[in-house]
């Protein structure tokens, strides 16, 4: 598609690094998007998220169009504007979120009519309004419009949910019609179940996508669950295209992700961590209320060159946390974010150098350090 | 004192345009100060303080010494580098805070016996004790500690409240002793009356300090009654030293307060304010949560330099306001305290220039105007 594209420039075994080009710049993969879900990086501002080394950000159709609504967005000159971001933007379809967030749902081949979280208000969500509302908001990157259930679930519902979004995939694909240097993505479904993955991918592949997302993963199935079908889902998805793991994850996760052929990743995880005073380290999550902190000079990381760890210490950050200062999320968020971003970073120039083995290995022993010893 | 000095570059009629000359920087006067209550400005990170304009701020005692406490600031380099600010710090004495924040108080000539408001741990303030704090913090700018009676209050409750502090000012000398580079500031009461604000004035002045401050005032007497004593009070105190209004003000009341000679203010109200989502602009308040924002593609402010108004349109503030969103508390502070400094800019400009009177004309004639028109 005409302005948008996707080159790898290494692979190590089956991990790759590349590069995905937009009219609005390129993102480096494996990438991490933080998540602005309405229309805000909570606690951030995005000259702040650009620093962390984020390329891309994620926006939540379900969100936006419920608050402020996507028509208004797009008269207001569209999301990037309204955010103050002029850098790729990828939306996600609404669907997870009207089935996670959303009350009184009604599901149908033609889509889903669902009740405001908010307001109580009611909504539909179809492909077709989905594909309308991320093109109101002028994301970058959209998404098909799928349906994902709740694991564990039965294989026969699991293959009647991957059919319906297939159906829906196809919806999807015609109703965003050719937009140049917009891209669209399809949606692997089928759970854990190796053949409705590869039924699934066979029907994405034939309908034709931009990049290919595995869904359906990171919704309670466990992180061995999750690895053993990132053993052979991507791989059924074509190789030249983008794959994105969506919603994931935990540090480990990204890495074993990475090492499974995904390119692109989100989470709210270091954006909601940070608010709740969990900072993520080499050496493992920290808790900066645990009173252990409150006379400690040292920063929160002495490998992390973000503001937090650059002019505070563990005793500054303990006392903002425990004051309920705004200062200890923004602090704690930029912190968390940088850390999503390093880790990025250290496995794209790993996978370029072909030593991404070793690095996993360091990475891995690293977190078996434990934090720093108390004072 | 050595390092501490007060420079007057201009004055217009009882207007005074100067420069505080500290180790850590100048200030210029007339200042507003931001309050950094809990060793932060709320919503704000330092360097953003900074870039608005301000050349100092504001640290409470009374919270400090609670929570982290002052010995452990102490330990850690003070309270400087704990909220990496390295530009002047003014500390309040504790004295006011007690009487408005703590519970169950005992006042005796010693000083004043409280709870903590926050855990009701027993604490006691002396103004020997308040100087050790104001040291271990390491502030630039000390303040006697004293003690002040809410209005209306009897002629003789105001009088000996009065001579009290007036006690407790020479021993507030005493315990400061001389600490080259920091200075120690006089307060002045005697509530709204000429006589106990003259006789304050001599015994401060006989005592000797590095700057005077106005207090007893916006304790809910009102503007107009708040001028009444500006007409008289600043001018009984030394006109070559700073003068300093404390907890004051609304914009109106700071440009009446340097048109009657005072130098120095600080005010929570900018911040406070920025986190309801009232935005002070030079046409008057505006609400950012009225409805006729939602579709407003216009900046706040047109006139402010402010990231809120360079980048964001007056119907993302709202959205990001009814939404909850930090940044609508981070973006708005940032606009006031900007504001607060342009304003500070524009009497010192005009002071300097002799147009002072015009200026203020201008002023009142903005504000008349009222916000812009609605779409």
């Amino acid at each position: 598609m005409a302005g948008f594209g996707f080159s790898i420039v290494a692979t190590d075994v089956k991990a790759r690094a590349g590069t995905i080009r937009t009219p609005r710049g390129e993102i480096r993969t494996p990438a991490f998007m933080p998540v602005g879900t309405a229309a805000t990086v909570k606690a951030m501002l995005p000259e702040s998220v650009r620093a962390t080394g984020a390329d891309i950000l994620l926006g939540n159709t379900y969100h936006l169009m419920l608050r402020p609504g996507a028509e208004r967005i797009d008269r207001l000159g569209g999301l990037h504007r309204f955010m103050n971001w002029d850098r790729p933007i990828l939306t996600d379809s609404g669907g997870f979120q009207v089935m996670s967030l959303s009350g009184l749902r009604k599901l149908t081949e033609r889509g889903v009519t669902f009740r405001s979280h908010i307001d109580g208000s009611r909504h539909e969500l179809t492909p077709e309004r989905s594909m309308e509302i991320q093109r109101l908001l002028g994301s970058d990157i959209a998404m098909c419009f799928d349906e994902c259930p709740a694991l564990p679930a039965d294989r026969d519902r699991i293959a009647a949910s991957m059919a319906l979004s297939m159906r829906w995939a196809a919806r999807s694909r015609d109703a965003f019609g050719d937009r140049p240097g917009h891209a669209l993505f399809g949606i692997q479904q089928g759970g854990l179940d190796r053949d409705l993955r590869a039924q699934s991918a066979e029907a994405l592949t034939a309908i034709g996508f931009d990049g290919y997302a595995v869904g359906g993963l990171a919704v309670g199935e466990g992180q061995q669950a999750m690895f053993d079908v990132l053993d052979f889902a991507p791989s059924m998805l074509p190789a030249d295209r983008p794959r994105y793991l969506m919603g994931v994850g935990k540090p480990d996760d990204i890495v074993g992700a990475v090492a499974r052929g995904i390119d692109m990743m989100d989470c709210v995880l270091p954006s909601r961590s940070g608010r709740t005073g969990q900072a993520f380290t080499p050496r493992g999550v920290v808790n900066i209320k645990n009173a252990r902190h409150a006379d400690d000079p040292r920063p929160l990381d002495e490998t992390c060159d973000c503001p937090a760890c650059q002019s505070y210490s563990r005793a500054y950050l303990h006392h903002v946390f425990r004051a309920q200062e705004m200062i200890s999320g923004m602090l704690l968020t930029w912190h968390n974010l940088r850390y999503y971003q390093r880790l990025m970073e250290g496995m794209r120039t790993a996978i370029a150098a072909g030593t991404f083995a070793g690095w996993q290995d360091d990475f891995h022993a690293t977190r078996a350090l434990g934090d720093i010893e108390p004072l």
